[in-house]
């Protein structure tokens, strides 16, 4: 299989969850690449050019099986499975994650919750209690694979190298710092800032246009 | 000016922010392609073609002067000059985005924050008091363009509504529901299950291909 890229990726659950939403719907079991693409917000190639990354789908002419296309989708995204995840910090933003409802829908769910912060260790947040990042290895039975980081930027690299050693695979790194791990370690940056930059950058082009059109 | 992918916006923001935290080191004045696609996980070639977008930037064999590409991105970007941001929620999630210290580092700065929960309404949040909603026109007078939607899915559609009737032009939206909006509005979808979902699907592929080489 070529290498997927990461936008394809995103779009591919954007269709999934779509597709998750019509299935509920008995009345509608087909759909077409222009249709799916319209109501994710993109064109009907770019949705033949996504899944063509992993077989054919469809038929020319009928369109795609809404239920088939699901299923398809979830095996592709590793979704036909449930994941337990761990997450580091239980800030602002680490409480958003654990009551964020859309990871359970995908069968993705935090389990565990750490902290280094005195004041926080031995809170609730949702259903889970903050536990002390000390204690960070008795996770290693859960088969826990996947890491959240949502630490300041001066503990990041320290808290990484710990989930690297109890086993954690790919870590989701909110904290605007690169991390040095071994290569084998997959990281995905989170930069908040860069999808509010995106939207600066294309209302100051819209700007600039007006002014050289006065 | 050739349309400009969304990757190619976030990664300019790495490179932004990767020369001004060289710019602060007088010892060195340029930096070649290759390093600074490194230094932010991309390939000289990807620096070189997501600059092309905005004309010529470097000397062939020299490479690039740090502060000069830094100002020429602060330019295309619109970050040479402070962009207000209004926030509708004030949950966990809009809290943490109003602590977000990077905002503030690219002039970005969410000056107003409105709820609908009586139990949020009047309460601090950093140095912001969160409003009602039912005063929202109030911001009219500070020509704010920008809002970010860190409400419920049952109240993202409404909202966005009154952000547009307000002068809201662009709309970062971290409800996961597609909202319909006047076309000339532009809508930043933040999907955080497709990032997570995104470190799943690498994680399958490697377990998938180590049971097929078993």
């Amino acid at each position: 299989m070529k290498s997927v890229p990461q936008p394809t990726i995103h779009r591919l659950v954007a269709y999934y969850r779509h597709l998750k939403r019509l299935a509920g719907n008995n009345d509608q079991t087909v759909i077409c690449s222009k249709k799916l693409g319209h109501d994710v917000g993109t064109s009907s190639a770019q949705v033949r050019k996504d899944l063509s990354y992993f077989g054919e789908f469809g038929c020319k002419g009928v369109g795609y099986d809404i239920q088939g296309l699901k299923k398809s989708l979830e095996v592709i995204l590793g979704l036909n499975r449930s994941w337990p995840v761990v997450l580091l910090g239980a800030g602002n933003l680490g409480r958003a994650l654990i009551n964020y409802q859309e990871f359970k829908k995908m069968r993705l769910e935090i389990v565990e919750v750490f902290d280094y912060d005195l004041d926080k260790i031995g809170n609730n947040v949702g259903n889970l209690v903050v536990k002390n990042v000390k204690n960070l290895d008795s996770i290693i039975s859960r088969g826990i694979q996947i890491g959240i980081l949502a630490v300041p930027v001066e503990e990041a690299q320290g808290v990484a190298e710990r989930l690297v050693k109890v086993g954690i695979k790919a870590i989701w790194n909110f904290a605007p710092t690169p991390l040095n791990l071994p290569p084998d370690v997959i990281i995905y940056h989170e930069d908040l800032s860069s999808s509010l930059v995106g939207l600066v950058f294309y209302i100051n082009q819209l700007e600039t246009k007006v002014i050289k059109n006065l």
